[in-house]
């Protein structure tokens, strides 16, 4: 059905638009499945599947590990914390260990770029990266484009516009690998100390000034402030970052009429965005989160190989 | 089947005594499964349910866990510390992602009064309030009156003795909605300074002299004594208030002779209750656990508008 | 089928040769549901197993957790770190509560020797001991027989040599319980501060001499240093240690050439052990995590009571 073929989901950037539009397919014939009375199908009964989390995460591991129930999944919850890693383990030593219980699948956030790579080589089970330091978090990406899509109808020729920290962003990073190679053109906005160098050579357009950027972008995505960056220097106070790239009722006012505003969450109210906007009727918040339990429900599943999702309906 | 419209239970304080006794009813046809080889029905097959907890416990989430899984709900367990709450997410924003995965409950505990009211009002799922800071914990004080209600076959015309700690318990508070909506008389015991001021407005009667109100008790409940407010001066030292209030064998022999001695866990042995009268034959501390997962698998039935047990049989 | 009729696996001490045989021989028509594409059989539905796990733990945790998944049974996971224990309940109190909660089985790790002892003394639900202090660790052992009867097709008449730190480990204590049983003859080889005084008079042979010990070795398995022992005067440095005691490419050129190398992980490369063999033809050390998990399962299995695999594959 689907023509998908790889064994593992590392990052956006290996990804062809062909691959992108199957994930986002796959992902709306499973939506309906959140909206029923009994949420659950039998697709992945009998498979294993290790939820890897050596950063702290609430709502990736939630979303993932709801994906994986409504799908029948076995379970395994490893996080740093509880790990033999604290003992000197090394990362491959866990995996390989996990191998030999014969899990089918490894999610895996971890704080070291390129950690998910590494795995996926070496092992014969399919991994997924729920983000790897601040290389990728291509599920975040994917889900992104899909509420976009939905939305908006399509991604081509749209003008998609992140504000924020996009320095530290796997966020941003996955969704410029994506947003591009789905002929979506995409802007990058916020303080000159948080713009990587020499990122227009991914095909982006830079800019410092929001009051411009907003005003003919279809849809503003906000990155989350990490309030330690304050004292790394990266900006001089939470305030004048407030003052500059916060978005608000009255930078609205510059933008398009059916402006999406998105950001992955948690929000920081009254920082990188205000609540009035966060709550009021541009905001597509909530429907990333919803989205998102699609997103990983059709991950799971192409990377399952499984054959068919409407022979398995309950 | 039930009659039962309310979308939440969050405190006793609200419920009539009919809806009282339909929670007592349901849990009584319920309880034999957990006493079936398999322990398990599939009536909430497909459900979801999210466990907040964001206060410490370890009986009363288990219980309703248990509860869940024997019932075939899928479960998330968020708890405090792994929670994004930590990022300064508040809690409503947790909640409403919550609400976005689709999940159909939410059991809460929070250490702010009226956190589960708050929730219950804002959102379209149902909240059950597993304790809330000192106000009600509405299922311990259920299960206390289905105890009562199998040893004593009724609750009408009994009388009730709390021993403690009155002023901080949420235990209390929601036996004393609950027994005098019932017919129950309750008399609360305990040093001054752990007795809340005008609380004999809620038609209770008050005492600080234990060897009295012995006499003519059916049932004497203990409140744990929380060890940390000797340091705020509650009382003058555990072994003064363990000399005033412990209740033990000697003092039983002014007790009725088919008193029961209820606790709902976990017993500071030998300060509020001597060894040889919790595990002796007038305790029924067992017996509440027990019986907790019936009521709460009566809870989460009635709340989830499931139509039939009997019919959903494995 | 099996002849089984204990109610608990508290330690290697208590079971005859025939016992051992029988949890082999489960294990070996259990280990193919792991290879299969849905893992798992219905055997265990409906019945609920408590995990406790007083000190922490990954890989025994998560191999027990992964055995019960795969004969269908729900679970408890409760850790020290989250439990009422903490609160100043007792272990006891702690029991007695899931065990009022109806459920058939407990894992139990804890640092204290004989903890698993006591509770299957006073309870009438199954215990396994998943590791009690420095005492035994019966399913490592279980699975470490397993392996070598696998790879070697017999017990008896093998030379089995533990080096490393013979007086802490609980697996090396629950291993030649096992073995001598079972005909096979064990030689202990480590520094003198880390063999236990008159180890000899369980019936096996006990050196200082590596070297030596190595030659007419059938198996080698190491054991774990703790670093944090150096701190307590037990061996001068790791460096030390290692020179002395690490099993390298260097030292197996004296052993049989089908020797096998086991650990029961986690590894400290380059310490008791180097990462050349640990990855080479000689190791076993991810076979015996497979290994474990059909061992875990054969364990409960053999625990419930449960009638017949067969008839209940799904």
């Amino acid at each position: 059905m689907s023509g998908w073929t790889r064994k593992d989901l590392v990052g956006i950037v290996d990804l062809s638009a062909a691959e992108i539009g199957t994930v986002l397919d796959t992902a709306k014939s499973l939506q309906e499945i959140s909206t029923r009375s009994i949420k659950k199908v039998p697709t992945l009964r009998g498979r294993t599947i290790a939820n890897l989390f050596f950063e702290p995460s609430t709502r990736t591991r939630i979303s993932f590990e709801l994906a994986e129930k409504r799908l029948s999944a076995d379970i395994l919850n490893i996080t740093g914390s509880t790990s033999s890693t604290a003992k000197g383990e090394l990362l491959k030593d866990t995996i390989r260990n996990i191998e030999s219980l014969k899990v089918d699948m490894v999610v895996i956030r971890h704080s070291c770029t390129g950690a998910p790579h590494r795995l996926a080589e070496a092992l014969n089970v399919s991994v997924v990266n729920a983000g790897d330091g601040i290389n990728e978090h291509p599920t975040q990406a994917l889900l992104d484009m899909f509420t976009i899509r939905e939305k908006k109808g399509r991604l081509k020729g749209l003008k998609v516009l992140f504000v924020g920290d996009i320095l530290h962003s796997r966020v941003a990073r996955s969704n410029i690998w994506g947003l591009t190679k789905m002929g979506a053109s995409v802007v990058l906005c916020g303080p000159k100390t948080l713009l990587p160098p020499r990122i227009e050579e991914l095909g982006v357009t830079v800019t410092t000034n929001l009051r411009e950027a907003v005003k003919d972008a279809d849809v503003i995505n906000l990155l989350r402030i990490q309030k330690e960056r304050q004292d790394q220097s990266f900006f001089p106070s939470i305030r004048e970052y407030a003052i500059a790239y916060q978005i608000n009722s009255e930078i609205l006012k510059k933008a398009k009429p059916d402006v999406l505003i998105m950001h992955p969450g948690p929000v920081n109210r009254g920082i990188e965005l205000s609540s009035e906007v966060a709550d009021g009727p541009y905001s597509v918040i909530l429907d990333q989160v919803t989205n998102g339990l699609a997103i990983r429900m059709a991950v799971l599943y192409l990377l399952s190989g499984a054959k068919s999702i409407e022979s398995k309906k309950e």
